[in-house]
């Protein structure tokens, strides 16, 4: 088990001790049932214990009372999330390649990274320093990978897939599968159109699981830094998603769609194929976005409208039938008056 | 081929005799394609059968009437459910652990367990009596999962999981993933907020292919006992799926919301995050629940209400046109009537 | 590098040269970004160079002006696909069974096939010849895979799965995994009942990436020839998709459901259980189609209706709140007027 005082964590998340300073810490739990030896935090607002609860220090926001010994921060959860990262450090493999992996001769392994049992590294592929590959990873050929990145079990890095530094895939996401794009032969037959280009990775991009990441026809599908993706998404061939965007969980990206910076996607959003969404846009989660939005407002339903006009829009539905009824009573009104 | 006479399937499945009892069954089949040597079973009204259909028995409803020889029971397809089992038993592996399986010294694995080919089980698991691994499984390090769990091709079941006894994991899905959890660091970058929680999953859960269900983030995510999920669902972090609920196909839940007993989830259904749903609600497939719901009723929409209110909401507005058309010619109307 | 001259390319795609014969190709590429050496393809309309385009060649619909050499045909995507195909020709695995695979020794590999590295191939199962089984693919016992099929890592083909020619399954993706079919017990308990269909898949079938294709409970969930999935679909148990239908991503058909030839669905439509879709119908994105379909019309919402009806209820209902202060301000006219 993982120890440290207080007043180290306080140095090392760069907040104000309050209280004692020599508290051993020996792990992160929620303030409900926080127990000795535990750390919590509290995010705003009072400090609510539960019968159970009786964490040993807290971390908190500024001006936040309690007589827990705490470290006060300006972001706790900030804070919170570096103090899992001492107290619950990654137990990564050794560094080398597991006997049973199947590595190509040409591949270049960097120094540091592991490469888990049951893997296996195509011809051509580079993998930087310090990656860890997980058990069970399929990487085909010519694939990059950068430095610190992760690789979580049964995830599929398809040929000549890119990927930056810090990247994080996550189990049965695959990386680089061809685009869904049929041209009609002379027959009637959907002809499958063969797709050369590749899926381009920025740094410090994360993928949920079991997504699907198609590669370019032509051109590049591209996720730029800073990127994350919840669990089970589509994006489409040729997409390209701006910079610390972030798309929650079933959203799909059609192909060709162009999305901007900083945008957020509720879960389940759909977005048609050769659209523009601005940067800092936000879509309610199940909405539809069927053709390009002109600014960067938030979004909801299908087609997505601006939020504050679909807010009315459903208030009025909701109480449609009594609409529906005061139109039937104007009209039997109407019949009984002397229309001049 | 396994064979049984109808008096033995009778008996097994609780069911009175009706006709012949060594007629003899070799298997199950559907009413419409049923042949000689087959059962098949009507759950209600007349026994209908094609050109094509000559089953050798039947099991039926009480006062179905047919001239076949029959077993009569309370309820058929319970009954054909048993039957099915007697007469096509799964073929599972040896007990044993596959030669080019990778199982960690550490790890104990129960008598009567097979652990099929490629699969591979991390340091400090614990395994149970008589579960079935099948082929390409990765179980990573200190799970624990009871007896009689079948863990299908492909799945991965993540650090520290907790499964129950005759639980079932299909191919592909990802159990104890990352939850979707970021905070704005300094830089105005989304630092990634490391993940403690475990999935815990009860007893006669059975879980479809390409699910998510990520690990609690400090908590525990959990499934109750008996919780049963279709494919290519979403659970977040720290949700709680209550005992005997039934998730249909691509939903998605988010994180912590809190799910009854006995709720019934139809496809694509999407719930927000921090929601509560009471036991025994009903959700309509492709419905958004955006807050939580007061009473278990069955609800359909986004966002959802109840369904009486939604059908009749729906009716009027699949005859807005019309309504609009109506107004339109009051406010003619209007125009040429003296006010008084 | 492969390189072929506009000649050969012309002849080969059956177009009309027109322009150098002896330009030398050595790649495909948009329009966009194509350099020397790459020949780019024009739709339709004129030809818009970028400052960075410098296509040595094109293949062009007839009639699409231009100086540069060229190719003329009636369907430039067509002729562009055969490019591809004959320019960025296939690196396919040598034929054999790699020695990290383990394939039964009751399995026949048919000739020309290889099966790659930690591959499994159970009892019983036959590959057709030609094939390529990409590393990392599960398939189960008594598999029956035609000729010329490509498996994709990590995808998932179970005990039973017929695949006919021709077919492509792209990673991650399981055929034949258990339906969702429950029965109560006299305790209240969902029991699970066991299928014993299987899938049924035609010729020149391609699925996408981490889709679910379930088996029949008694009988065949069948793909017809020609049926192309996009990534992340659901295809419940005894569905029936019929000649030269094309789904896209993340679209849902629930259990029993029949499809007919050439029906189109856009991303993330759902489609209930028992319904029947008529040949040639069209469902646009998100749909939520809740009962059989009359007539091969093109659809759209949830429920479903046909697309005109749609457009005009939604711009009725976008209209919705100022429909609502028209029949208040009616109401308050109608309290000042003398009725008689």
């Amino acid at each position: 088990m993982f120890r440290m005082i207080l007043s180290e964590i306080a140095g090392a998340v760069g907040g104000e001790l309050c209280g004692d300073a020599d508290v051993e810490i020996t792990g992160c739990a929620p303030l409900e049932s926080a127990g000795p030896g535990q750390i919590a935090y509290v995010e705003k607002g009072g400090v609510k214990l539960n019968a159970d609860s009786r964490p040993s220090a807290l971390i908190v926001g500024k001006g936040v009372e309690t007589s827990i010994d705490r470290i006060e921060v300006e972001n706790p959860l900030l804070a919170f999330a570096q103090a899992i990262e001492l107290l619950h450090p990654e137990t990564n493999p050794e560094p080398g390649i597991h006997p049973t992996a199947v590595v190509d001769d040409s591949a270049r392994i960097g120094e540091g990274t592991s490469i888990g049992c049951l893997s296996s590294v195509g011809a051509g592929s580079e993998i930087g320093r310090n990656c860890v590959i997980h058990p069970s990873v399929t990487i085909g050929r010519n694939c990059r990978i950068g430095d610190d990145c992760v690789i979580h079990p049964r995830a599929v890095i398809i040929n000549g897939s890119v990927l930056g530094n810090k990247v994080i895939i996550h189990s049965g996401t695959v990386i680089g599968s061809d685009g869904f794009k049929y041209v009609r032969d002379g027959g009637g037959q959907n002809l499958k159109v063969k797709h050369i280009g590749i899926v381009r990775i920025g740094d410090d991009v994360e993928i949920g699981v079991n997504c699907a990441v198609d590669r370019g026809f032509l051109e590049e599908t591209v996720l730029e830094d800073g990127v994350k993706l919840d669990n089970l998404i589509q994006i489409g061939h040729n997409v390209r998603v701006g910079a610390g965007s972030v798309i929650a969980a079933q959203a799909g990206i059609s192909g060709s769609t162009i999305i901007g910076e900083n945008v957020m996607f509720g879960g389940q959003v759909g977005v048609a194929d050769h659209v523009k969404i601005p940067d800092n846009t936000v879509v309610a989660a199940q909405s539809g976005v069927i053709a390009s939005l002109k600014s960067s407002a938030v979004y909801a339903g299908t087609p997505a409208i601006e939020i504050p006009r679909w807010r009315r829009m459903h208030a009025a539905l909701i109480r449609l039938p009594e609409l529906v009824k005061k139109v039937r009573r104007l009209e039997k009104k109407e019949r009984t008056v002397k229309w001049t």
